[in-house]
């Protein structure tokens, strides 16, 4: 089995964006610039956003992260996104989430001027990404697809399922395996009969949310599986949406979780923040 | 089988716009206007056009075709446009498709302001609509879906198969899908087995674009059959995308064409026009 790990395929990005951006700077004088707005105190989006804020300075960004309290108000926030949208030196600019509940979702979509949405996620994008004319691409689903192109997984004219349909994964993942010629088969908590449905796919996305969820039962032998779940168990494992070990001897190849689709998002993020800087006026 | 045709839902649907549109206009004074933009001579796009002003008129509605030479540049038919985006008297603008060759539509999309693109295509709607928070309602997937809810032909939980991947059937039918529980098959010219994964589905929504694609061998037993093409044969006949008669005895509901979902087409348009009107400001 093929196990597909990341750090090969990053390895690879990492050193072509770090070049990039190295000339972008030498040519133009312009340097890649990450704002993250991290509102509250949740551990785990402490994390990932400091994690945002290395790899950006690894690949010669500029980033900077601005804190609010857990009980900042939506309007406050909004205000200083709009001083980032009119910013010329603001390249890219990132909302953590989740937001506290205050924070309509429906509203929070808008705030990001779509020419620095590297998060892709301004319905504006969504629908330039929908249409196969992205500006920038979706992180976790282009971090998928980046994978499958390293290890040169094809799903072109291939029979793809994906579980799950969130904004973040499953839409605009659906998207663009239309957009490759793959046959898509979307399921979801209201599929009667999954394991079904999944069992004819050449090419399993798993991204339910839900631990362990998918087994042998879900998979044709020989299938391509690629688990977007992370997960801590309670006695402190980290999993996917793939009951560990379930797959081997049936998939031909599988995402490791840790370690697999996880670090691939923010490499996504900051190609995307690069582009930005690089295409603006 | 039932003959899911469009007139006895178009009568409900039409009648209750009538009412809406006489309602608003004396609690408020408002009328909603269509502006309809046709540039060119194609004998299909006219008939079109005075079918979309004869209806609107019907429903009590105010409108305006504005014709443009089929030379016309991409620059003045903009500054039409611009005028019409900033007048407050003007609901709901369409610019008829297919536009001639001089026009992108990469860049068109973007012309009719998003609060009054009643034809549901500037990407901030279709991203809108996807994420399942539409402001407009996209004409034909919508008009579908009302054919289906008139009949009782429910989606929930069921498989649909959706043949075809255009922007203005294809994949906006699918979001829709989606968004009512259906799980969703969306199979295209690059499957290299359609008919195998067509027969799996309860649903089967045929916008392919190929005149008679579909027969029993596509179909499973009892599925509810939509049949979004509309051709006219060499020896001047309309047919869809269906095989016509080739579903008899197999299909357990089937659409006319023509008198199926062709006519519901205008009536979501001018529904959208309604809804402009009503919540503007």
């Amino acid at each position: 089995m093929i196990r597909i790990a990341a750090k090969p395929v990053l390895e690879v990005r990492r050193k072509k964006l770090i070049e990039q951006t190295a000339q972008l700077k030498s040519a133009t004088g312009r340097i890649p610039h990450l704002s993250v707005i991290l509102v509250g105190d949740d551990p785990a989006s402490r994390i990932y956003v400091q994690k945002k804020g290395e790899t950006a300075e690894l690949m010669g960004f500029t980033h900077e992260t601005i804190l609010f309290p857990e009980a900042a108000t939506p309007a406050e926030v909004l205000a200083c996104v709009k001083k980032l949208n009119e910013n010329p030196a603001v390249d890219g600019i990132l909302m953590q989430r989740p937001l506290p509940k205050q924070f309509n979702e429906k509203d929070v979509v808008f705030w990001v001027a779509p020419e620095k949405d590297v998060d892709c996620l301004h319905p504006e994008n969504v629908g330039l990404l929908v249409n196969g004319n992205p500006r920038f691409l979706p992180c976790t689903p282009a971090g998928v697809m980046f994978l499958l192109e390293h290890y040169q997984l094809s799903v072109e004219k291939k029979t793809a399922c994906v579980i799950g349909r969130s904004s973040i994964v499953g839409k605009p993942l659906a998207a663009l395996l239309l957009g490759k010629n793959a046959s898509v088969i979307q399921i979801h908590r209201s599929t009667p009969n999954p394991k079904g449905l999944c069992r004819q796919a050449d090419f399993v996305f798993v991204a339910a949310g839900v631990p362990a969820l998918v087994n042998a039962d879900w998979i044709k032998p020989g299938a391509v599986v690629v688990d977007v779940g992370i997960h801590r168990t309670a006695d402190g494992k980290v999993i996917g949406d793939v009951a560990p070990g379930s797959l081997d001897g049936i998939a031909s190849a599988l995402t490791p979780v840790p370690g697999g689709v996880g670090p691939m998002t923010i490499q996504v993020l900051l190609e995307n923040t690069y582009q930005s800087c690089k295409s603006k006026k």
